[in-house]
Parts: structure tokens; sequence; C-alpha cells
């Protein structure tokens, strides 16, 4: 299932198995884990409150990005591609990946036609993410 | 200066003194610094090229992400807000913060009343981190 904002794939997993399970689909389509915001962890800490299982990904495919942002370093505003994995009530899992065509052609960046060029490729690499997880 | 996608500020400053100036300026307005990738030593690394100093910072206020993702949780797809700090040819850096409000009310996010007022919220506090540094 895909919307404007990205791919959303349900995991019949529990939280921790579908994280991995995740990571291990994106490094399939060449995208490596370079950040990882455990948001569950963070809120306990900063501000003492409760937040369910949820995970920030940043995923990094090098040779994209490079050309990415060799074409406009503006694009680095919109890098890495996040990837949220959150366990749901009933114990499963649900993953999103972000719209890398929403992101990296995003107002004026969009008139490049190498960042066009770039996100479209993401955009189908991530499409086999998505689709690898269902 | 402002453009859709964001604050940019030029910082008549080497890029280490930049990337400490732009920290201390979010820490100000109570953004932390949850992620940094350094884009120059992960080209190197994973692919073997060379890049300019370049930084980019994962940014988060952890009350209004709270809010942000307790009122849906899609928006972890746009968390946390990305700065970037990159060397000029000229030896001074150019600093970018991402537009919180085109990030958090994207797509269908836009039509959450609670996620405009976050985004418009951060948006007055990322300007203020903007300002302080021109």
């Amino acid at each position: 299932m895909s919307s404007e904002l990205g791919f959303e794939v349900h995991l019949n997993l529990p939280y921790d198995q579908s994280v991995e399970k995740v990571t291990a689909a994106l490094k399939v389509e060449g995208f490596g884990v370079l950040t990882r915001i455990d948001v569950k962890a963070t809120m306990e800490e900063k501000l003492g409150v409760e937040f369910r299982p949820y995970v920030i990904l940043g995923a990094c495919n090098p040779p994209l990005s490079f050309r990415a942002l060799s074409a406009n370093s503006e694009v680095g505003l919109m890098l890495p591609c996040n990837v949220t994995v959150e366990e749901l009530p009933d114990g499963t899992s649900l993953a999103r990946i972000a719209n890398p065509i929403m992101m990296m052609t995003a107002g004026k960046l969009g008139e490049d036609p190498a960042l066009v060029d770039v996100a479209q490729t993401a955009y189908r690499k991530l499409e086999n993410v998505a689709k690898s997880l269902e």
C-alpha cells in the first residue's frame, strides 16, 4: 500500500523482528541504515513519558545520495530516506518508507532533471523493498 | 534568507566552528541533535569518492516531536528536522534548516490541525535559530 508520503506495510511480526526484517530488506536494494532514533527510549529519557515501540531509521543508498548531493547540495535537507517501524496494539507492526520522489523533488528541487532521475531510481528500489515485505 | 525548503544562513566561519555554532543555536530553542551524518566521511568510506565537508544533523525538539507523533504517527517519516552545514569553496560555511511547515504538513498530514499547530511552533523556533546565526 502506498500513500503520497510513502509506502506502508503491515508486518505480521513482533516489533523487534520487524525492525530486523525491514533493515535486511533495505540492504538488498543497497540501502544501509546510517541513523536510528529509538523514539520510545528518547521520549522516556527526554520527557519521562511513555510511547509505544517506534523507530526512525535513516536509510541511505550511497551511490544515489552521492549523485543527488553532487547535483544539488540542498537535497541534503531531504536525506537520508526515513523508514519507520512501530508496534501496533495487537503486537504486530507497521513499517513506513518515505516516498523519495516527494522528498527529493520538493519545491524547486523538482526543477533539476538530475534529482528527478535519482528520485525515480530510489523510488523503484524502495518500492521493491516494500513489495518484498508484503 | 529562506526558501520553500528551509532557511539558509551564510556563516563567515570555518566548517568545524560553524557546526558547533549551529548546534549551540539549536539548543537555545530546545532542539537537540539526535543524529549526525558526516557526508564526506560516509562517501569516502562507502564509495571511495571525495566530497567536501558536509554534515546532516537530525534536530529534535522532544516536546514538539511528542505532540506530533501522538497526533499522527505517520509524521515520523518527516522527523527529525534536518539541518545541514557545508564548507564553501572560500573556506566559509553554509547552513540550511529544513522548513518544518513544508515537512510536517506534507500531503494529507496538512489536514490535521494538531500537526499544523506543531509545525507552526517549530517554524517560529527554527526561524529564531536562523536569525541568531545571521
